[in-house]
């Protein structure tokens, strides 16, 4: 069975010494946040974690959902018990607004639970990690009565949310959806249509189901220009605000898939539902890709917790696993074979993993951190300079976070030889689990279309801009250091290819859009390789200063070993990446679509 | 339901234009082959790997493999029948030696008709594929009686063969391996052990198993030098030769694993199991390691199987599935939408996929025809070459292009979204099946060990002098056609930069043999690279012939236009390859095994 330990000194390292998040206390907001508090948090939550999730995540796999005859949806064995609990000790209501029930934590706290409860059991988290996608969205565009009859509940997770926008015949183009409101005299409407890959569609875990629909007003004008947004609850509520009689929505089956087994993901038939408008008639794609956006965040934290419990478990295997002699004489002389981490290939697995997992965790945080500043800075200009940046590092995080816990969570399971591909191992599960990352909130080629088609040009790339210069100040800062010198100079040549690569999409993009879109991929990459070599310059940065300052905590040298291995190694797929990109959109599209 | 139409244009303009393989019929062993028979029989296997084998795939895969309180298993709905039909018509014997039922036909067929089938039912098809392997096993070492026993019966597919090396503690290092084996008076021998992981290991399919089984002799040194090789009938034979009495060997449970779910993985328990020695006393691991080297074209066949057929739907998606418009415009002006083909992304996938699959499928095909000449070609130094080549090949064959594959058939399930991660769309399935290439016959780090530790320095590094010479004399006469300039020129940029990594891995081996085994998988695919580089030059000089003498089949072109996808967007690789393999092990080691 895996086992999972979250990874709380790291958290703190990154948290405490590099980000200095406690420092968000200076503002009303955060008074109550110090570090005592925060590591008391990261503790409990690796617990929950530990103890509860992880037990029950190879339950979900194997057992899945099953939907019964009468339409309810029955979920794995043990999820009720863990999601009340879940509940009960305030994990869903964490990083919410205390106005509505919630515990007002920054959101960095609130990525790294999530983390850890990704790690634990990725399908399970998904329950309240949707909730928390309907909560924002009637945060951002409800009325105070919505906020007021639906956000305490929904914080505390006694009902959970879901998110209803592909149809069979449409997902990333929205502007084809189908779905009908139709305005009754109460100033209700009634939503028909059928909805699929509804994550957390049906189940018995809470009282309530309140699902956001995205659908078209009778007479709205086609395409993305006539979309709203619905709250449709699964119970109408009574008088009283509590579940009563049942409205028209019902789930019409369960999706059989890859992995997320213990999520259900269903097919949501709406016939003439009540719901009620978020937001302006017309205006719901606005409020549904802000919540969206923000959620993006969210799956690139999935695609590094299934990495990091990878790497757990397939570190534990290379260290009890013993077969076959080191390279450079027997290391376990008293064994029969060594323990196969001896083996240079499986340490560039585990290595390869390791630095990506930490430089990723660190831009995270690092993005979070911004997010929270964002919504408490008195300055207008680190308010806009946040903005700029969350635009531009949420499709890195997303896409690059999910492409790249793809292939570490594949390696992880390569190390387990013949035992990888055996589901009793777990090392199948985290694959199959992490397979939908790179799909879901948005496909990562959609995302790389994102970065390179808006994100880049918008306000004439003012983001990117500002970053650049602050990585030029920062190795200006810091290039006298010789004892982090490597790091310095990888990001420096990092953000060179990575400005040459801007500048060739932007030249080339304008004579024909579909040089852009060629490199998208590419170009994405190269942006999440620059800014996790920002991270781990600042990190290595960070421990030798402790280092400098007299620990010998073994912390401090590790992290700037791995950091070397992320330099030295990784680093290198800069050039590859930039060649493809200058190679333009011609060899890609040579051919008639009928010659493929 | 996943389609799957056999490559039969590319196959043939691969063996009749680039290969010539036909002109194999100027000697004895293969003088029925012409152009007219080999088409027939691609034809025929193409309708039987169609009709016959692909609509059980997903059955296999949903089905699974069932074991019997009896100990018995049965094989998926379907299952059956299509065995007996593929012996039948003799799709078994194809490749096999006539003095013992085959029919003779060169190896370039048998990996033709072998990816089609594996295409179609990758599951099914190593029922015969183990069997093959068995069948090698026998012809290798076996004695005279033995094959006479066995190899009829075997080729028709009447018995099938597994092989028998994995215990729970050892699968890379088979000098640990604790199976025993007892001489009986008779001279046979007592087998009593447990072996894993075995692929066709029980089903009720066939009149008799036979399997081979590694076994050490009691008394036997310790180590890979007491190693033996046994057959292990399922039936013992009577007297005529007819499979009688049950042996003393037994299915133990079933593995639950993440794909090829249509082939039974057993534990098989080997409990005083009559056996017969294979060969001398303590050589059983070379007979078996010349047989594994053999089946490890076959699972790099595998990969590029699965890969076409994923390649083949991701097509009829991206044709069929309308969302979005183009950058350039609207291309489907009747349509609400465009077809996904013309997102230059969802391009880069398919070619990125198509041009792997007809490099790699060049380069196994021109590895076979190798395989058959060595074995027929008069002249001692062109054997020695072919011998050179294959043993070079093999693990870049097997290592890289599951490795690839790996990627591609991810890619592939991509372009369908959210459908690609529902089973019913079948797209999970290539995926799942796919992953196990990367793991059996030797795990891929294993591969690329074997090429940079053994193959590379073999004979004083004879095979790639020789095999860069010939690429060399290839550039030489072809350089001067400006037609087809790009593919000489990025050939011999591949190969500079091979070499590069060839001289850096033998120096600093040296020195410390980590170094070449930190660098050892980035130069398995760079040799992968560099061979496709070969391959794809020789097809587009052989399109380019075609055009040059009036031909205006559209399959020219096309072909040169893929082949440039690969020399300007695969290619670049290379670069990062060649950086990382230069950092050497150090950063790859730094770490203390208990930091990770």
């Amino acid at each position: 069975m895996p086992v999972y330990n979250a990874p709380i000194r790291d958290m703190q390292f990154l948290m405490h010494e590099m980000l200095n998040a406690s420092s968000l206390n200076q503002y009303k907001k955060f008074e109550d946040v110090d570090v005592d508090f925060m590591d008391a948090v990261l503790e409990e939550s690796g617990k929950f974690a530990t103890n509860v999730l992880t037990p029950l995540n190879v339950v979900g796999d194997h057992e899945g959902c099953t939907r019964n005859a009468d339409g309810s949806v029955t979920v794995p064995t043990g999820f009720t018990e863990a999601f009340k609990q879940m509940s009960e000790n305030g994990w869903t209501a964490l990083g919410h607004d205390p106005e509505y029930g919630g515990q007002g934590l920054p959101g960095i706290m609130a990525i790294a639970t999530g983390e850890m409860q990704s790690s634990a059991n990725m399908a399970f988290a998904m329950y309240p990690g949707l909730t928390n996608g309907a909560i924002k969205a009637i945060e951002i565009g409800g009325s105070e009565a919505q906020k007021k009859t639906f956000l305490p509940k929904m914080i505390s997770c006694e009902w959970t949310g879901t998110m209803n926008l592909t149809e069979p015949h449409c997902g990333t183009d929205l502007g084809m959806l189908k779905t009908k409101a139709v305005l009754n005299p109460d100033g209700s409407y009634k939503i028909t249509g059928q909805k699929i890959f509804i994550s957390a569609g049906e189940h018995d875990m809470s009282g309530n189901i309140i699902h956001l629909v995205l659908a078209r007003i009778e007479g709205a004008p086609d395409g993305v220009k006539g979309i709203s947004l619905f709250i449709v609850p699964k119970f109408k509520l009574d008088a009283d605000g509590n579940p009563g009689e049942k409205n028209g929505v019902s789930c019409g089956s369960i999706e059989e898939k890859m992995g997320i087994h213990g999520n259900c993901t269903c097919v949501m038939n709406y016939d003439d539902a009540e719901g009620y408008l978020i937001g302006a008639e017309n205006k719901g794609l606005k409020v549904m890709f802000v919540m969206m956006n923000r959620a993006r965040l969210d799956v690139g934290m999935q695609g590094l917790a299934q990495s990091e419990v990878a790497y757990q478990n397939a570190v534990a295997y290379a260290t009890d696993r013993l077969q076959g002699r080191s390279l450079t004489g027997v290391k376990n002389e008293s064994g029969p074979a060594d323990p196969i981490i001896v083996h240079p290939d499986v340490r560039r697995m585990l290595m390869e993993t390791k630095a990506f997992n930490e430089g990723s965790r660190a831009l995270i945080m690092w993005a979070t951190l911004l997010e929270d500043m964002e919504g408490v800075h008195a300055d207008e200009k680190f308010r806009e300079k946040a903005d700029d940046y969350l635009g531009l590092l949420t499709p890195v995080i997303k896409g690059y976070m999910t492409d790249k816990a793809m292939q570490t969570t594949i390696d992880c399971q390569q190390i387990f030889g013949g035992h990888g591909f055996i589901e009793e191992w777990g090392m199948s599960q985290f694959v199959r689990d992490t397979r939908i990352a790179l799909i879901y909130e948005g496909a990562n080629g959609v995302q790389a279309l994102d970065l390179v088609g808006r994100k880049l040009a918008r306000n004439g790339g003012r983001a990117l801009m500002t970053l650049s210069k602050e990585i030029d100040d920062f190795i200006a800062e810091h290039s006298g250091n010789e004892k982090t010198a490597e790091f310095t100079t990888g990001l420096k040549d990092a953000k060179d290819k990575l400005q040459e690569a801007t500048m060739w999409i932007m030249q080339n993009g304008m004579t024909n859009p579909d040089n852009a879109g060629a490199g998208s991929v590419d170009y994405m990459h190269m942006m999440g390789l620059t800014t996790l070599a920002y991270m781990w310059a600042k990190m290595a940065i960070t421990a030798q200063v402790a280092i400098d300052g007299g620990s010998n905590e073994e912390f401090y040298p590790n992290k700037i070993k791995t950091g070397r291995y992320f330099v030295l190694r990784m680093l290198p797929m800069m050039d590859s990446h930039l060649a493809k990109i200058k190679t333009g959109a011609e060899p890609l599209m040579a051919l008639e679509a009928a010659a493929f």
